[in-house]
């Protein structure tokens, strides 16, 4: 696999040093959460939208009703972006004008294609449903000919991409603000999942399965490659 | 305060259930993040950007490097949307099809205006950095002159806005799936605050403020006003 190849509108015009175009690093950011900002434009309004998504390869899939206008919209082959953001703490400094916040973000770009292939969107649901909860698909049951038939899946290829990261301290911990008495540090952030909550009217005598009992307490932001 | 009026482009085409227009609700999901996704135009092509937020009543304020594109774009009065998410848990239901996303999400739409007045790009900034660390406008360094002119600040009027709400179990307990022998219920997700980390070149003895030290260990999602 080759790195991202940087163009005009991925290149980050400022603080270069967050700025990072490697494929790795943003699959690491795309397999690490679950819920991207879409945005797409309307009669020249900009809409962001939060959606779940998944990734296969070099290839983003985003679903939604057919009759969404997100899934319109996008299904007629305009551009969109795909950002995708964990945010993990705040920056303290010891200026106001150097607070910061530590996070990593990844922005895709492109033109989406709505699959029409049967196996293609199969497997495309497959991958927005593993990435969430891996062990699901094969677990729930899957769409019916009716449910996929309500059901847009729309595939972006991974080609255009940006990254920006920032982590560590404060930066004025060398200039002159370090000799006030003001203290300087990260509040870190962390996202876990919680204790399941049963549906109210679930039978009795049906078990937690496995796979979502494992993520119970853990972090939320981990890799689900 | 009357509530926010629903436009053509803020009503929720599709599940109705799930849209308010109330001022309050809108309040409330700003007040309990500080990291929102931008979305602007650039010849033709969709940006989604995080970046963080204040809010003074009817007012959202933004701020950036005002060399950055974003800030460079937005200051010529161009249309504009600010999203911010909270994501609460995942609908794990009997079918694929009805898993969901339990969330707050809202969406404000305008044209921001660049703040040139000084008292009011202050208390803007002010309102930023205490909806973020209440209590830090306070303790840190407030900018200095040379500082302001670096920074850019953006007022965007809540004027037009949509909220999207999801809450509570799976929609298919009542429906023939709840026959299946599947488990199903919420599994919640929660960000929290973790220890303070400080920078390693703080001088011994500078103590950790208590309006940081409160923080620690609490709930990363909750009302900041």
């Amino acid at each position: 696999m080759s790195d991202f190849t940087p163009t005009e509108r991925t290149q980050v015009k400022r603080l270069p040093k967050r700025g990072k175009y490697e494929r790795e690093t943003v699959f690491a950011i795309l397999d690490a959460g679950f819920v991207c900002h879409v945005g797409f434009i309307v009669d020249g309004q900009p809409y962001v939208i939060p959606t779940n998504y998944g990734r296969s390869g070099d290839t983003v899939y985003l679903h939604g009703s057919a009759a969404s206008r997100m899934l319109r919209t996008l299904s007629e082959g305009v551009p969109m972006s795909v950002t995708v953001t964990h945010v993990d703490g705040l920056v303290l400094a010891r200026s106001v004008f150097e607070h910061a916040v530590n996070y990593r973000s990844a922005m895709i770009f492109g033109t989406p294609r709505l699959v029409t292939d049967r196996d293609e969107k199969l497997a495309g649901l497959r991958s927005l449903t593993e990435h969430i909860a891996p062990g699901q698909w094969d677990y729930a049951r899957r769409p019916n000919k009716k449910e996929l038939a309500k059901t847009s899946l729309l595939a972006l290829s991974l080609d255009e991409a940006s990254v920006k990261i920032r982590t560590g301290p404060p930066d004025d911990g060398d200039s002159p603000d370090a000799a006030l008495e003001v203290w300087a540090g990260v509040l870190p952030l962390a996202a876990a999942w919680q204790a399941p909550d049963p549906d109210p009217v679930l039978p009795a005598g049906i078990p937690l399965p496995p796979h979502i009992a494992a993520l119970a307490g853990r972090p939320a932001s981990i890799p689900r490659t």
